[in-house]
């Protein structure tokens, strides 16, 4: 099993912070670096991209819809080329600011709403697929997996990108493979029943939904939150489960 | 004699459009791409990357201050790594998308305040060209020719980068080799006034100055001005003298 | 009958300038104006005060999404409070410099994808119906005219607030009163269709729809546009036939 | 002695937070609200008066430079109209706002960098006064009591505005009665010595320099800091020292 943890970094703006990177940094494998369009500006990439280089941590970007103001949390209708265009202007803004460390960004994540609408509407992930196909090098793109992976894999196959996928260690399923809704009591494991969560993942490449059934997932990669303390310690008990 | 024809391309933001592109486009030799800060957006960039492809049109960065109501035009005092990150930012930005046309980005000329403010304040200067100096492969940074080319020259090259010599065709100089302010009467020459210190460039190397000094100027481009139809149409007159 | 005419206007940023505010202001009776935050900005604001106090013209705030590089033509999705906040702002941010020149802003029109919405979703006229009864003092909403305009009448009354309603000139109904929509043909009208429909709207208070209904629509104010020489020539004939 | 104190508050931005509002509201008496410009979001500015309205604290507005990557803390170099727009828009937003909560916004302190320059630069000085000056009813603008105090008290005379001027507890001052640079050691004083300061300053109108000299400054409010404990934990100490 060879579960990577990924972690979302570099969400301050200017004079305002966000996360604890500098602690979450060290345990993580991978750190999805915000861009400036929800969060990050030129020096916080900076900053970030130097933190990653020394804990040896893979860096991708953290593409979102320009909006500062809503962190990228609220979904923007946006047509084909705007979609495509803003992608690869963030990809290629953390590229450059990687290379120029040495390093190398190997996939993007999208953030927030980005994220969630390009998991609900195809025309949404289709355009984010396209974009990432015709980024000047392969890298790879991130996805929820969920039960329709599959397909979502063939899609981008079609396209000619490679994908991978990750899931939730805190956050409780769906019956269809999808997060339980925030609102919904429950949507939030505790600590006990993250770590069992991961565990179950890693022992038997299934989790267990909201209402008892078992899905496959078939996961590359786990998101963990870095943004405040207890956040930090679950990371560390989580990278315990999965390097055991 | 070599002089090629630059000028700043791709100013639209959004909705709002700025300049003649489409009219510039096929006379000039360097295209002053906008990188979002003081103009242009993702969109924008890749319809200009596309229209500079389709001319055979050299590209370059033309990166700004953070100040798109001012259009970059207003001085900001930033701190090194502030200069230093949102050059390096912006030049990424446009790396990649001239990536994924197939384009490389071969400059960075800075932008009205950014540029201003390189010519005539070393800290800024400095730092502009440490950014360039620091990206992750050769660039050229175009400053103005002035009677301190040389002493630019050596700055640049105690950092390792090269650097190229911009003259304005439609500028007066003063005495000192700077532009004339445009406050003052004569800042701006008549088309004919213009034409005719082209030809003096090209045919003696000097131009002549507000007070009737000949200053010997070592112009690798001349800017030109392609948003308006006058301007668009002196480029037209300035490439025939070029290449005669 | 009193139809008003109104016009959205003050719609440059900065630099970029936008519409024939100066040709358009003199031929309308209201003047929307951009507060900020899709286009306009303090600077353009009062230049488009002093233009509609020169014409004596009535001033309206033009409230948008938060999205200048989209213009404000991007659905968000808003929660009730980020609505409310930022439709007072906006208001708030004209009423004063309205105020500083001697003017009243007098009514709210929302802008773009926030109108479009508005339309659409009771959600969001919910919370700019509540933005707008919680203003400091009175001003008028002023909605789109279709059938259901006495069902938002009510709404705004069980607020406290007062309506307007308002047409189109140029743009062709579907059978269930909505603006047809543009990707479909005929959306747009001729010139003289433009005409037809206003004069029909004057004389018997209906529209014809797209498949040759009429319905009956209750107009206060009619929406024109001035962002080219057309729709400025336009103003001035539809000025004729309701003042006729 | 009836010297107020006065903090900058409601200054994160989105999902930023900065400072510590709720501890430190209850213990001043007049709240700076950023606008929008450097900080602050209608939501957050809403936010913010309303805390202020329930601990019963003077309102006023906190404009800045249009810079939130640079926290407004970065001199731009603007013209008169665009001073004056900014300043007012700002002011608007905070006034229409505060009434909608039924509270009055009585004055204006400018923030950061339009501050100093407003303190260092006549032209700048000049036009926040004349943005003061030509808003629709009278507020007051705060200023730094400085040995210059009397001129700018004239300054405002002239354009009929009413000035207050505020000094710092835990500032050091030079012979000139400005700011010690904040790179200078001694910048900033230690608890005690600002207790020590804010004592002297209400016992004999005097405050000691850095080099030993005594300079009267007369005060009208005190700028405390409630953006760390250790600051909140100042400000309940010197409003001891002023209530006493």
């Amino acid at each position: 099993m060879s579960i990577k943890l990924n972690c979302d970094l570099g969400e301050g703006f200017g004079s305002w912070k966000m996360g604890l990177d500098s602690a979450a940094m060290p345990h993580i494998d991978q750190a999805n670096i915000a861009c400036g369009f929800h969060a990050g500006d030129p020096l916080w990439m900076i900053k970030t991209l130097a933190l990653a280089a020394e804990h040896n941590v893979e860096v991708g970007a953290h593409p979102a819809y320009p909006d500062l103001v809503g962190f990228g949390r609220r979904s923007m209708k946006c047509s084909a080329e705007e979609i495509q265009s803003m992608v690869q202007y963030q990809m290629s803004a953390l590229d450059g600011l990687a290379r120029c460390q040495g390093l190398e960004m190997t996939y993007v994540k999208p953030h927030g709403a980005l994220y969630n609408d390009m998991m609900s509407d195809p025309f949404v992930r289709q355009n984010i697929m396209q974009a990432v196909a015709s980024f000047y090098r392969p890298v790879r793109l991130v996805l929820q997996a969920t039960p329709a992976s599959n397909d979502h894999k063939k899609e981008a196959q079609a396209l000619g990108i490679d994908v991978a996928f990750e899931a939730f260690a805190d956050r409780c399923y769906d019956d269809d493979g999808r997060l339980l809704a925030r609102s919904k009591e429950g949507a939030v494991h505790t600590r006990e029943k993250m770590l069992a969560q991961v565990q179950q993942l890693i022992d038997t490449g299934t989790i267990t939904t909201v209402s008892g059934i078992e899905l496959t997932l078939d996961v590359d990669t786990l998101c963990v939150h870095g943004d405040n303390e207890a956040g930090v310690l679950a990371i560390e008990a989580i990278k315990n489960i999965i390097t055991k």
